[in-house]
C-alpha cells in the first residue's frame, strides 16, 4: 500500500466520483461515524458517495442513519474506513474486498490491503483522521457530519476513558461540539440508555462469570438462551465486553458470544501489560493492544478451554505462575 | 457575597497566608480535586495551606491524598470549593461555616454564604474554575495538580457524558493531560474498576428496582442489609445513583440510601425536562438541574412515598397524567 499524506488523500478524493465507503462487519460507532461523516462531506463537495456495510447498522446509531438519503450509482472508487483487514468485510461489502483503492484507518495492525492509504495507529479513532481529511477537503462540517464523527470518537474511546485518548482527542471533541455535535444526546443514547431487556440480559450474563488464574482472568458468556430469555437485541451486547475486565484484580477480561454453526466469538480486553491482539491472533483474529476479538469454531467447552489456555499463556509470559 | 473576577481571586489569595480549604461532606471527586489542586498551587507560591473535610475522603481518591503532606497552622483565611451551601459542611469543616472568606464554586444555586467569591454555574466542574485561578496565580501545574483537577472534571461530568460538558471542558482536559494528568489511570480507577464486593452490591441494589408513573420513575434502594451482605464500602455506592435513570423511558431516577437514625438520603437524576434540584429542595436539599440530593427523616415506607409523590408532581407539571 502506498502511503499518502492527509492532503494527498483529499486530492485523490477530489479527483474521483461515485465513491463507496466500506465498513467492517458488526459495525461499531467508529466505523459508522467515519463512513457516514466522510460520505456526507464528499456529497457536500458535489460527489456521489454511499456508505456500505454487509451487516445491519445497530439501533444505537439510528440517529446517524435515519435521515440519510441513499444514492444509486455504479461505484468507480472504493474507500475503506476503520478497516484493519479485508477479512472483516461481510456480505455485499465483501464483494469489494480485492479492489479497495483508498484506506483510511487507525489500526496499527492494518494489513495494507488497499492501493493507497493513510494509517495512523496513534489516533484513538478513525473518525479523528476522517476529521483531518474533511478539513483538507474544505467541505465544512455540518451538524450531521459533526454528530457522526463525535460518535466515532466517543465510542472508540469508551467515552474518553481508554489509554488511546490523547489531548488531541479531547480537542477534536471540543471542535466537533462547536460544529454542532450533540455530545450530551449522543453519550446518553450510547452509554446511558438501557432497555429493560438489555438490563435483564446484562444481569444474566454477569451471573455466568467465572474466574481463572487466581482471579486474573474473568470470563462471561452471552448464550443464545440468554438473548432469547431476556429479549435483548444484538446491539445490546456491545458494552458487555468491557465489563469482566473492570473487576478488581482482573488482567484479562473475556466475553464469549455464542453464534450460529458452532462459532463462538470472543472479545478480549486487557490493560497495559498484556496484548489482547496477540491472544486473538492465535485464533485468526486481531485488533488493538487492549481490545481484540476472534472466533473459535468448536463445541462450547473446547472453545472456552482453548481461549482460557491462550490467556494463561499470555499471563505466564508476564511472570504469572500457577 | 461580593463577586470577584478570577484575577481578583488570585490577588486575594496572594495577599493571604495560612489558608484552609473546605470541602463538602461526602466529598466527591470535584470537591477533593479542587481542594487538593488549589492547595498544592498555593503551596507552590509559598503559602501554608491545607484542605479540610469533615468526612473521610473515599478510597477512589487515595491517589490524590496518599502522598500529600499535611501542614499544621492556625488558619487565618478560609476558602471553600465546590460548596453550594454551608449546610453541606460536616465535622471539623462545619466549625468554619460562618467564617468563609472566599468561595470558588460552580453551583448556580450557591447561597452566597462567603464574604467574597466567584461562582460560575456554567462550568461543568469547580476544578475548571480552580484551573483558571491557578493560571492567574502563575504557580504552574505540577503533575499532582493536573491529576487532582482532571479528577474533578471527569467525576463531575460522568466522564464527559453530562449535559454540563462544553467545548471548554474538553479543552481543559486536554491541557491537564499535557501537564501530566494520567487520564487513563484516573478514569480506570474511578469508572472502570469494581471490587467483587461492589459488583455484588450493584447486583443486589438493581434487584430492588421499582417503577412508578408508568415506568417514568425508577427507584432503587441501598439498604444497610445490602451493604453488609455484599461487603461493599461506602465509596462503592457512588456510581449507583446514575443507574436507574439509564433505563429506557425513565425520566427520573431515584436512589434511596439508608443512613443511621431514620435518615434516608435520596439521589435524584433527571434529564433536560425535569429539574432534580427543585424536587430535592422540597426536602431541604439541592444540587444541579440533572443531579440533586436530599435527606428525608422518616420510616422507610414514608420516606419513599414522599419522594415518589414529589417526583410524580414534577412529572405532572410536564404534562404527565396518571
Amino acid at each position: 500500500m502506498k502511503e499518502l499524506t492527509i492532503e494527498q488523500i483529499a486530492e485523490v478524493l477530489r479527483s474521483e466520483d461515485n465513491i463507496i465507503i466500506l465498513m467492517h462487519k458488526s459495525p461499531d460507532g467508529d466505523a459508522v461515524g467515519s463512513a457516514y461523516g466522510l460520505c456526507l462531506a464528499l456529497r457536500a463537495i458535489g460527489k456521489r458517495a454511499e456508505p456500505l456495510c454487509g451487516d445491519e447498522i445497530p439501533r444505537d446509531y439510528e440517529f446517524i442513519t435515519e435521515k440519510f438519503e441513499h444514492q444509486e450509482f455504479d461505484p468507480s472508487f472504493v474507500v475503506s474506513v476503520d478497516l484493519a483487514t479485508i477479512q472483516l468485510l461481510s456480505g455485499r461489502a465483501a464483494e469489494f474486498a480485492d479492489m479497495v483503492d483508498l484506506c483510511i484507518d487507525h489500526h496499527a495492525s492494518n494489513t495494507g490491503y488497499a492501493k493507497e492509504g493513510y494509517v495512523d495507529g496513534k489516533k484513538a479513532s478513525c473518525a479523528e483522521i476522517v476529521m483531518d481529511v474533511i478539513k483538507a477537503l474544505s467541505s465544512g462540517f455540518s451538524k450531521e457530519i459533526a454528530d457522526a464523527l463525535f460518535t466515532g470518537i466517543c465510542t472508540d474511546t469508551g467515552c474518553f476513558k481508554y489509554s488511546s485518548v490523547s489531548p488531541s482527542t479531547h480537542r477534536a471533541a471540543a471542535e466537533l461540539m462547536e460544529y454542532g455535535a450533540d455530545s450530551t444526546g449522543i453519550c446518553r443514547r450510547i452509554f446511558d440508555t438501557k432497555s429493560k431487556e438489555k438490563l435483564a440480559m446484562e444481569k444474566m450474563v454477569m451471573e455466568t462469570i467465572k474466574y481463572y488464574a487466581g482471579g486474573r482472568i474473568a470470563l462471561v458468556c452471552i448464550t443464545n438462551e440468554i438473548m432469547e430469555k431476556s429479549g435483548a437485541v444484538q446491539g445490546d451486547t456491545d458494552g458487555i465486553a468491557a465489563m469482566p475486565r473492570q473487576i478488581e484484580g482482573v488482567k484479562i477480561g473475556v466475553t464469549l458470544k455464542e453464534k450460529e454453526n458452532g462459532e463462538y466469538r470472543f472479545s478480549v480486553r486487557t490493560g497495559e501489560l498484556i496484548d489482547a491482539s496477540e491472544i486473538c491472533r492465535k485464533f485468526g483474529g486481531g485488533g488493538h493492544w487492549a481490545a481484540a476479538g476472534c472466533s473459535i469454531y468448536a463445541d462450547f467447552e473446547t472453545a472456552r478451554e482453548k481461549m482460557i489456555e491462550a490467556c494463561k499463556e499470555a499471563l505466564k509470559e508476564h511472570g504469572w505462575t500457577e
